[in-house]
């Protein structure tokens, strides 16, 4: 699994606090956190941040990168931030995220190829976000066609079917699960396949349990990635007990401490 | 989920020691303790007993029934056990378990059908346990044709498709999950899918994390029995999360509660 850490979001008062504040050390202690804790990659979003949001962006990538070497995701639904930020920052990044219209896609994956970037889309178009599997497979189609056609290489690809909140949606997470299981088999190697995962919770009660337990359905169906919090060590013990029964590892007694040796070394 | 209790097993030291003492009182309280906790059915199995198993079963099989209405599953590889014990309690029951072998299969189905009772089948031959998941299903296609040669209703078959432990077998549990993916598909309704669960993590470290991610894991995949322990209360609540997430119950701040007020309900 490849774990997107989501704890740089302006969403948290803390976060927003430090971006605002231009606090540096309180960005970098939360980036090396997430990245010693198991994250491949750290998503970064400023939220609703004061001032310009597209100079607040580049100085939280800045921040980030001296830090770290792991991929930073330009988290934004605005192509003006997205486009200024990339090309300023060194390092692996990727695009997080562009709809499904086929404008929006050409768009985007012009812009991740010139920077040699990833790119995350969503399976949603102007419409908003499928109520059922079938719509989200089909924006699924358009999204790979257009990465092929736009000379995106696959493995640069996320698929993100969105994922909604059980509470207001209840239907939804089988939806997606059903989405995923078909978007998996696609192409070989399949697209990668990735969940804003603690969306399934929110406004819930349980959130660690119900984000822990959907994690694993959606392992199950072919998920490969998910934007999530590697400082929930329960959450981390829950990824790596599926990936040891998905003979993604091998069992020895410490398979949940091997697992964070092993993430270490392959970051070193 | 139908959850069959698995704590009257005389593999535990002071159920041995209550069967060897005909101690009603410490198996009737076990009985009840796990129909409380969530369970549909009990699995009844006396284990090394000193003296005649059958008499000890039967005794078993009745002092759990002077408590508890649920199905009482005769857990025995015995034959002439299943046999003595079967007809003389009263009360639904079930046989579990047979192997898939032809001959087996006839002698077992037709036991059932005079009984009125439930029967096991599991997904093996003289052979032993196959290694891969096409000839679990290959066996799960002979168990449910002979079911249905014999008349026994569907609803009254399980099939396990056997899950090894992940320290000695790493590939079978995703073997596993592959057969309950197509088993699934063989009937509309479905014959009812079933793992002793405690299995996959017999003498591994992490035992009960490793068995509540691999029910989340086999439910996505359509099992819909286990026989787990029941008074594993961090376990139920995986199990009634995965529901909820399966839509099974719609949400409400109290779900893990209103599943246990449900189940109450239901049995009352």
């Amino acid at each position: 699994m490849y774990v997107v850490g989501e704890c740089l979001n302006g969403m948290y008062m803390d976060v927003r606090q430090a971006i605002n504040d231009r606090d540096k050390s309180a960005i970098q202690e939360r980036a090396r956190n997430q990245v010693e804790a198991g994250a491949s990659a750290l998503d970064l979003n400023v939220g609703p941040v004061g001032g310009d949001p597209a100079e607040a962006m580049l100085w939280l990538a800045e921040t980030t990168r001296e830090v770290t070497d792991v991929p930073l995701w330009i988290d934004t639904p605005k192509w003006s931030v997205v486009e200024q930020v990339l090309p300023k920052f060194a390092g692996p990044k990727a695009i997080n995220s562009t709809k499904a219209d086929e404008d929006a896609l050409e768009k985007y994956v012009a812009l991740a190829v010139q920077n040699d970037a990833g790119l995350i889309a969503l399976t949603m178009d102007a419409k908003g976000v499928p109520n059922d599997a079938e719509r989200r497979v089909e924006l699924g189609a358009t999204i790979l066609t257009k990465a092929m056609e736009g000379g995106l290489p696959i493995d640069k690809l996320y698929i993100d079917p969105i994922i909604l909140p059980v509470n207001v949606a209840p239907d939804q997470p089988m939806n997606v699960l059903a989405a995923l299981q078909q978007l998996v088999m696609f192409s070989d190697p399949p697209p990668h396949l990735v969940l804003g995962l603690s969306n399934v919770s929110q406004k819930c009660n349980h959130t660690t349990l119900i984000n822990r337990i959907y994690l694993v359905m959606a392992m199950t169906m072919g998920l490969d990635s998910a934007i999530m919090d590697p400082l929930d060590k329960e959450l981390m013990d829950v990824l790596i007990t599926t990936e040891l029964l998905q003979a993604k590892a091998i069992y020895c007694d410490g398979f949940l401490e091997a697992y964070q040796m092993r993430s270490q070394v392959a970051k070193a």
